[in-house]
């Protein structure tokens, strides 16, 4: 890890803000990193680059962009049902300014504690502000949630409450304006959209259970879209299941929907799980998680109403054209 | 690993273009790769980035900046005597232009088949171009080669030529201009700057042998110095035996010598060796490197001659201040 000289200073946030693992042999400050992986467990790893001006707004709160950064990598170990150990830091910065550094450094620091992961090296570059990181989780790989095992009849579900974080993104963006939003609703919103909660816990407990998992980054029809197209199934949702927070109803129905559906960012999980395991799920995961719909033999998406009939939605949206592809 | 719906493309590039390991239980297509880390071995990690108009030029051959990129993440592995095993991939990219992909995940795909690394995951986002690669390599945890291993009286030795990458680097600036240099000379340094070439194989070889190791990013003074700080040692230097070509020998003595200590991007390998290994180091690693100077007890960084006299240096340049940070 080459570190630009004039950034080493940087180091120092880090260095101090780390927990201490037993399987960390060598850590920052030497060529690579020395980690020792365990026996009969398989190492689950991603790499996620947020770039100012695309994955969020250049004035953000650094405290809030720290924790981000981490939580969208912790994520995708909550979707393979992965246990967190270290991540690795790509940081380029236009210039170092210390009170950001410090309040970057403490937000991904809180949520790492959380999850007992650890920092184990990263390199530090000056250039256009963007943050690139390694997650590194351990899972059993015969149990591990993939996309690719749903099965016909498997119940669908999802975790938390789904489009907050679009509309906040919405809002922020001057896309969309909403009389009956309060102040709390707003910051409700935007804590949705900038410190969002990845649901390792959640992916744990769905070993042994789930037949697939994916986190919703994209939105619920793409990423759900994902999960299909892997499996070779198709999906039925209800719509008048899909969990949207006090916040989100209190806007049009339309929009509701449009954004439970289309909107990405809550990084909230969905998961298929076997019929016969429907009371488990509802032991092990209670009010943790929704049931909104079911897979299908029949391919694509398709929505029902609470009368069990057919409905068509408007497809222009972003989410859907991915999910055609 | 959320890759942006219109990037998506640019997966096929490096989908078809990786070699197939048997410990890649799950590469790209889920949130994680699932990978199976071999017992007894430790996990050598290390992420490095790459900035358009920091790095490289912006207009820089796409087919060496694919083979560059994942050569300094392969020039860690070989300083820590790893051996390559998988790599993953963050591409931030301001559009996608189709021949400048193809000619990138070429040159990226032929260093990885040579060296059986397997690309195993990453993200494709939109913005200024900068490229982050995390390679991961194995190593007995016990034998790798660290910074914190030299004692005095160790010899040290550096593989290749010294001070290539840095003369490109500035006659391509202007902030030079040789007129002994023919158009061969010119050709050859660049190619050592844009094309340099990880010492996996020394690496290796060193495991056993060696009592530290460094790649050589920011100069030889700047990383033998992290070696004799890391170590609580110093090093004596016989300037008259360090290794450069024959085209940068085409210039001036000064220019030489300040090129070979103090400039960087060479990526060449130093590193120290117990005395009475002097033998072996001839037998295993004949024509691969050089004794260049001895780990001394006093610290800091010395200079002779051939007549064994100390003499000073212009400590003027950047290496020279980074070591003494």
């Amino acid at each position: 890890m080459s570190v630009q000289s004039e950034f080493s200073v940087i180091q120092h946030y880090f260095e101090q803000l780390t927990s201490s693992r037993d399987d960390v042999l060598l850590d920052i400050g030497d060529d690579c990193a020395l980690l020792k992986c365990p026996e009969n467990q398989s190492l689950a790893v991603s790499i996620d680059t947020l770039v100012s001006g695309i994955h969020f707004f250049p004035d953000v709160d650094p405290h809030t962009l720290g924790h981000k950064s981490l939580a969208v990598g912790l994520s995708d170990l909550a979707a393979m049902g992965a246990t967190p150990a270290w991540f690795t830091l790509a940081l380029t910065l236009p210039e170092i300014e210390e009170p950001w550094l410090l309040a970057f450094s403490q937000g991904l620091a809180e949520l790492a504690k959380q999850h007992n992961i650890q920092l184990v090296g990263g390199d530090t570059t000056r250039g256009p502000l963007a943050i690139s990181i390694q997650v590194h989780g351990f899972v059993d790989p015969s149990k591990a949630l993939r996309r690719s095992g749903a099965k016909p009849g498997d119940f669908i579900y999802v975790t938390g409450t789904l489009g907050d974080a679009g509309a906040s993104l919405q809002l922020q963006l001057n896309q969309w304006y909403e009389d009956n939003l309060q102040a709390e609703d707003l910051l409700y919103l935007r804590e949705r959209l900038e410190k969002p909660t990845p649901r390792v816990e959640v992916g744990q407990k769905l070993l042994g259970l789930a037949s697939s998992a994916i986190d919703i980054s994209d939105g619920l029809l793409a990423d759900l879209g994902h999960i299909v197209k892997k499996s070779g199934v198709g999906a039925r949702l209800e719509l008048s299941k899909l969990p949207t927070s006090a916040a989100l109803d209190k806007t049009s129905r339309k929009m509701v929907e449009s954004l439970a559906l289309e909107s990405g960012d809550d990084y909230e999980l969905c998961f298929t799980v076997p019929a016969h395991y429907f009371t488990e799920v509802q032991e092990r995961l209670a009010g943790m998680c929704t049931q909104i719909g079911v897979i299908t033999e029949e391919s694509g998406l398709y929505f029902i109403n609470e009368n069990d009939e057919r409905i068509s939605l408007n497809k222009t949206k972003v989410g859907y054209d991915h999910f055609k592809e």
